[in-house]
């Protein structure tokens, strides 16, 4: 395990070494997670490390390990939640991808996973990612977490999953497209379809790491305001990045008339808003003192990040 | 709670009114489990309610049930292993219903889900679906179940619907169209795609029961048995059923040029084969006695349904 030594002077705009080496740590949990290329059904196997180890920011992974940080956890039982909440991520994108759904043919700058293996084989992907997830973390227990804790586990990330969570906010997303939104409405989008993950993560590194009801509060608080600067960041970067940058297609959300931060509250006002939440996150952590450095760079990358 | 009281007189193509009563018990437990059809975002939930509630033989459920009373326990904790696998099995049809899929348009004598919500909601609702069975097992506490039970559920589910079981099954299937398999490919195929979640449901009967690791191996290679059994059946059934009683269109895999059973052993055989199957699953649960009398009716139901 690397020594955390946030890496505080580093432009927000990207992470420091610390954090750029646990994105290793979860690369090669991942890698191990997988099923191998080479046995049957050799296609799906295939798809599904596509899907995964196709790069990415590995955003989740790292919000479980700074999670765990925070409360002075650092070992092995980080690593499945960790996985498990990017293998849902990874299933979520490939069924967002599809035809019926988003129908993009490109993510991370390579062919989506359904161009490259069919469609029938990329809903079949995503649903064993997600059965995986779930597999992964129920063999938690063998790194030493109390099955209670693990049981917990195992109810935030089916939650945060389902109708109330991440399917949930897709189903919010897919109605809202042409319609107008309020402010709340798009931030409730947002707060299921990619903030239920995004805490999800935090609580699990929280929960491996035995955190009280409180300091799972706190952490909370955090991660349901960097989940939504992080999307506000989205929307931002939709107007002003670039395809190259971003691996994707820059102003596609404008030409989809999806609704934006941008579209509905303006430009300088949803910056203004980026800072608020940042600012909320940052004080959620205040508690954990040093141990918190991880979350916080998190914090100001997710609101400053350039792709 | 009924007394169960196994109508073994009855026509094995029936099931007895113990057995019967045992899926409005299962029926009412999916409709407090499903969430409602008037919350946000209303249109999945409704597809979720619709892929579920919309009849079916409900053999995974009465599956867990008996393997519950098999060891003695008839209370509420076998509802949410119930619900959960049949949740995951409906989830599973919804999406081998798709166009990308089996693109089948009836199931159970009704539209499909896709066909009536669309392409990109039944994907989201069989998501959803698969998340909510996890969330449900990992709620498992609340009625007594030890969290080491619990979390042994959660890995027997999670492997069950993963590329080892039902995802993967699903992709052998779809690279086996239009090939000719071996026998020993057929039943692995099935063995994964139907057998691995009729395995699983009678696990989590026999772990929310508290079984030993004997008892557990008993249950499963009558489980075994039982899974392929109902699969020869299906495949006979195919040939020789009317559309009418089966809800779905009967022919179609030889029209598909699916491999089937009496495609590949012959239609003497595979009654042959049935036989010997259904013989397998009464010997295993022999040492369990009378409180057996469900699984056993099961058995002889599964080799023996007209749809």
């Amino acid at each position: 395990m690397p020594q955390i030594q946030p890496n505080l002077s580093s432009p927000s705009s990207e992470l420091g070494a610390p954090l750029k080496s646990l994105i290793a740590r979860a690369e090669e949990a991942l890698v191990r997670s997988l099923p191998p290329a080479d046995t049957a059904p050799v296609e799906l196997h295939q798809a599904m490390r596509y899907a995964v180890l196709g790069g990415g920011k590995r955003l989740r992974p790292l919000l479980v390990y700074a999670a765990g940080f925070a409360l002075g956890e650092i070992g092995p039982r980080l690593d499945a939640p960790a996985v498990a909440v990017e293998l849902i991520h990874a299933y979520s994108l490939v069924h967002d991808d599809l035809p019926a759904m988003d129908d993009d043919a490109m993510r991370r700058g390579r062919p989506t996973c359904h161009i490259v293996f069919g469609e029938a084989m990329a809903i079949l992907a995503g649903d064993a990612l997600q059965a995986l997830a779930f597999e992964l973390l129920a063999h938690e227990l063998d790194s030493g977490v109390s099955p209670a804790s693990c049981v917990e586990m195992l109810r935030v990330l089916g939650r945060a999953c389902g109708a109330d969570g991440m399917a949930g906010g897709q189903a919010l997303d897919l109605a809202a497209v042409g319609r107008k939104l309020t402010l709340e409405e798009l931030e409730f989008m947002h707060a299921c379809k990619t903030g239920a993950l995004i805490r999800a993560a935090v609580q699990l590194g929280g929960l491996a790491a035995g955190a009280s009801p409180d300091q799972l509060a706190a952490l909370d608080r955090y991660a349901h305001a960097v989940g939504l600067a992080f999307q506000v960041r989205d929307d931002i970067l939709d107007v002003e990045g670039e395809s190259a940058v971003l691996g994707k297609t820059a102003g596609k959300d404008a030409a989809a008339d999806k609704p934006t931060f941008p579209s509905i509250i303006g430009m300088e006002a949803s910056r203004e808003h980026l800072d608020r939440l940042t600012g909320i996150a940052l004080d959620a952590i205040a508690p954990f003192g040093e141990r918190a450095a991880p979350l916080a760079e998190l914090a100001r990358y997710a609101a400053a990040r350039l792709r």
